[in-house]
């Protein structure tokens, strides 16, 4: 009898509890012994969850009642020339996903940007939130409470600044709901995707906003955070990155490697993805962001539920006439036609290159693609870089599929590549 | 020099490029010939991510340029009593996430739910949809398209139903902004997520449209699908399956095993998850729904991007006096207080338990788990069982997070077990 | 002593209450003793207030405790071509409204509109709904209650329309979120608004629901309505008429009457009503169609509260190139440039002809002005004119507010006329 | 032959235009000239429309084009007992309104709040803004942008205020998408609504970046403003002034007086106001505070199509236990029950006692019943005191409303009084 059948014989008989094994043998052990347990209450096999690639322990602080893993395929795309704040020169892209046909838009993206030159890439608005609510008897209290945040600003940020050798408290901003206030907390986190630093953070100051005001903490997190939740609040001022990639292609390019025009392109962002979205009554004015961000975010060990706020995006696309250094759409109007600029703004886009999931193995090396595994140098510049790379990566991914709507290929490319 | 090596020179060599490795040999040897690239490109390692469980043409419908596999710690929660439409009995909740805590979470609120004796689960609307656009002259002729396509329904139905086995249509709703038309067809898919099926069908019917009425196709998706955006048409009208989960708790429950009151966390619910949300102009009336239906849907091959979707959920909770068979609040005042109702109704959860990830090794086995892998007896019955297995993981996640929240374990809980 | 002092000084003697007056006296003589309570308790003069030009009796179904009339400056605009599904033919459009420029500007764009012909209309939805909210036990009776109702459309339709000689049921779409089910009655109320009309009937329905199932009524309004709330279910799914006006501008016309150019507008509303409405997480993606809106449901006896859902529109703008009957945007590229399309979609305005404020004198003249007083023939037409020439007025205001943008001179604009 | 028919005369001879009447006669003359013409092409009556109490010249900054007014009724709630940070005391609201019931459902709602001591009201933000949209060559200039605009906001503060006697400058804020940048100026504006100021002092701050950047203005507005559009961001943000009023009333006045229970219309309020609005994906988490908004607008000479905002409004409604100076809600169960709280906010309502409509002769009337007509003093404080009655009325209006549909009272209250 191997020590994972005796474990499992254990639990069998009520000596031990499913999430207790770790304290009784090694993690692989008790994994397996979960496993033996697991498929014998339904009938399932688990060989190749339980085929996994490194030491169970390696995932201690990721999960809990471990059993194996789940292998989720991860291609490559590019390499795409970035010209990024923090991002700069040719990268791959890891892309993980189950979604046939996806890596090869984003590479098809990826090689027009390329013929372009590249694409630029900034962050643009930075900071990780928390929004406790608390109590008040009343509105004329609630308003105290408003004046008292204001006022004491300082004592707020040393409070939560002492729980974090990173974290900076950047400011608060006070709603009020008829008794509840809800405080928003938001911080420089650097590298850190930085959920937890400023859940903690944001602990500590509301011990000293119980103490010193007649407020009641009901929740450290009162929803106007917002995490992992779609919400306009993040939509208009960001959470974690908001960042932006732009490019502009040349028409020959758009012509003979897309298969259709600036003209054509431009029309369908603003039917699809602006006046559909309008009437969608949607935060997501883009065509599929989302792909991107999931796939990278899984390549690179970040919160797959934060995706729901990295669909916060807007696509736009523009024929731009001549050389246009001033911007002016109107000037140089050439007679073979402008050219396609196109652009994605990703709102709050919550990514970090140390901690959480960063750290498994496979996530480590996706990262290692980038060159951002860790702590960057600024502090913040790998989790920036991060997001500019997620951005290009969009933008590619938007103009594969724009330009394949406009061609009418999409069933197609489905049928062809896909499930 | 091995099979890869060489491959990988033939690239260096500019005789092939990195997509079409494919062709040349083997599927392990042509994702190892691109590790070798990437790896000598960027300097990483990508020894983890090679290390994979299972032949690499398996996942050949699921990516392109594959390099290896992510992996992510799969564990499960449970088992948890579900009383649903299709899920039955006794489940193991799989997940997948790198979030620690996050499993122990909803474990303990499985084992809360099974102290009530289960949670009761429905599936109360079904249908997946695509939404082309269409560009017409004017008004005039947008109201004439309206007009044809209500009165050729049928016709609609007969053209999208060739091209698929299983898919049925079951409506189409027109929509119109100034000279844009969009047409939102709705399917019956089965146990199928079936995006890429009602893509190819929608494709067929507006073929018929173009034939039959002066309306130009611009895209064959007007993102009033709508697909990998937060948007309210889904939130609203619901989009994949729309499923809700509840519990009645007894009230010596929630103290001895929440440490907490049902009077707190109905209070605690109303301020973050109602009046926090309200605020935040959020779609997500929820506290962390997204955790689970990423972690669940990364353990069963789901499309990671759609958990945008499943974040549109909303959690109540509510104090329940009295025996209150009647659903009556005010009834039956007892002495020591009311039981806790909660519940979390998810409007657009897109699963489907055949094609996409759900055919890969790992994945398979997620579902497995559950007892859901491949088509339903009858049809569409294994996809609403996940449904509902995933609305009471959520269920269950809800109950738990809110409980820690009222008990002010958020932080510690964190602190203890993650990151 | 007047009568209406002798009734003050009652009222000063606690005989009477403020709002008994109407059971003492005529309505002019118990208003006009409000005035004299009023002033001697604030120190106001209300000469002018109660310097009202009609019998006080009229407005005896239109408020409570009347103490005069607001008196809201009037004028009218156009006339405009109107070719409308209901409207036909030159109109002026009358604008109550204290917002110096804005007719100014409506009446601008209605010569620009007749410079190319008129302005095409439709109301291309219609329907007034109602949704109250009922409890039941759990989600197992919620989905009782779903099927319940799709079972029994007749019985309900039966007793909603036994309490009305026009209204008509159309369809009732059931929601639930947990132990709530939100029942959306929708309506044809021909030329009523139709407001209480939808309530009285959706009453009686909702008796029969509580003696047919065990759901409990919680409120006749549940907020699924949406009443006078900025809701996005409206804003996707219409609520009273959903009305478009278009209009296709000569690009001299747009250089000559509004000093600028199709390319300037069309940019202009990407940026702005498009790319702009969308950052700001807006379900108004337009100029200032309220302005409009309001204006003219002052004129014409609509629910002020109204404006709300009546700014739920989309504006759009593009350059059309060439003769283009085709609604091809690409075809016949000339050498002086295409000219100019811009479209007004209101998705949910919510108007009436009979009933309610149009029974007033001056808002029955408004009314009059526009020939669409009374009931319609066939039933509703008169309702549907009203919200074409809304549209149309709306598509005006837009035309002329964009060009002045477009010409920067919405601030001197404002300074020469304005306030 | 009357001057008006000789003026009409000459309008008909194609001599004038119907505009341009008021440079050839008095203002009353010409629209006695306007209401001939009008009534000779569409053969209405204007008789009421031309009876209005005032000079017409006093309207000639509120319209043009005048052919008479449109007089709304008007009648008064309360007094009300307010314990604001500028209103206070006993105040009778002002209500112009065509919608029977409502009046007296306020009237009913400010004696249930005067039995309960009366409401308190406080303005706990405040600002006006406008958002011009800049358009810039790509992301890198974008960034620029933004730095430039966070290090001069002195020099745009001293160009903006230098257009202005009272506004001040309160912030910018910079949003990015693609090549377009909106800064959102926020002002204080005093008493004034200050729409037209900020729209001119934003104008000159342009200036200033046109000069000193390379970014180009597009259009004065940019719709992240946002005004007189439904919007997340005011409903998060604000705009004008955000306002909440609360009270508590004890048990016995809401059984006795309202005829039912705090726990129903806490469920109620839970129910329709926050779950309903949820689900309908709302931005208004109320019953119909709109329609207090409009009749006090209407009343008092604000812009009608700004209760659009005002409608961004969320009303909450609780149980609270015992004496409960803590705020805590389980304390001190007594046998009784508790008593209920309720509260009204409101995020973006924008009001003035200076400008506009509020010079008009009746609405300044409709000011002075509250004491606030005029420029207050401090600056601001009779805008902060009208925002509270309003606030206060809303709810008054609230409390009413759902009490009657906790009682089943709805459908039959209309019935009497109504329509």
């Amino acid at each position: 009898m191997t020590d994972a059948a005796s474990l499992a014989d254990r639990v069998r008989a009520g000596e031990l509890r499913l999430h207790e094994l770790e304290a009784h043998a090694d993690a692989d052990t008790a994994t397996e012994a979960r496993r033996l347990l697991v498929e014998e209450d339904t009938g399932a096999s688990l060989d190749s969850v339980g085929n996994y690639g490194f030491p169970a322990e390696d995932a201690e602080t990721a999960i809990e009642n471990m059993v194996g893993t789940i292998q989720v395929p991860m291609g490559v795309a590019g390499p795409v020339t970035i010209d990024g704040g923090a991002a700069s020169g040719e990268k791959y892209l890891p892309l993980a996903t189950t979604e046939g046909a996806l890596l090869a838009s984003v590479n098809r993206g990826c090689s027009v940007i390329n013929s372009a030159g590249g694409a630029t890439a900034r962050v643009l608005k930075s900071g990780m939130t928390r929004a406790p609510v608390f109590r008040v008897a009343d509105v004329a209290e609630a308003e105290a409470l408003v004046s008292w945040t204001r006022d004491n600003f300082e004592a707020l940020k040393d409070a939560a600044e002492e729980t974090t050798n990173h974290g900076e408290l950047l400011d608060v901003t006070p709603y009020v709901v008829g008794n509840s206030v809800y405080l928003r907390f938001r911080y420089d986190t650097k590298d850190a995707m930085g959920m937890n630093m400023v859940t903690i953070a944001t602990g500590a100051a509301c011990d000293l906003v119980e103490e010193e005001t007649t407020a009641s903490l009901v929740a450290l997190s009162g929803n106007l955070c917002t995490d992992k939740k779609p919400a306009a609040i993040n939509a208009v001022e960001g959470r974690g990155r908001s960042v932006t990639a732009d490019v502009r292609i040349p028409r020959e390019v758009v012509e003979e490697r897309l298969h259709t025009t600036p003209e054509a392109i431009a029309e369908l962002n603003t039917r699809k993805n602006l006046i559909g979205s309008a009437k969608a009554a949607s935060l997501g004015f883009n065509a599929h962001v989302a792909n991107v961000v999931a796939a990278m975010f899984l390549a690179t060990g970040q919160d797959e539920a934060q995706v729901v706020e990295g669909a916060n995006a807007i696509t736009t696309a523009e024929v731009q006439e001549g050389v246009s250094e001033s911007g002016d759409s109107e000037a140089h109007r050439t007679e073979s036609g402008g050219d396609l600029y196109v652009s994605v703004s990703i709102a709050s886009l919550e990514v970090g290159t140390v901690g959480g999931g960063t750290k498994l193995p496979t996530q480590a090396e996706g990262l290692d693609i980038l060159g951002v595994r860790g702590g960057g140098d600024p502090a913040g510049s790998n989790a920036d870089a991060l997001a500019e790379a997620i951005a290009v990566g969009s933008l590619a991914g938007e103009l594969s599929l724009l330009s394949a709507l406009a061609s009418r290929h999409l069933s197609s490319a489905h049928a062809d590549l896909g499930r």
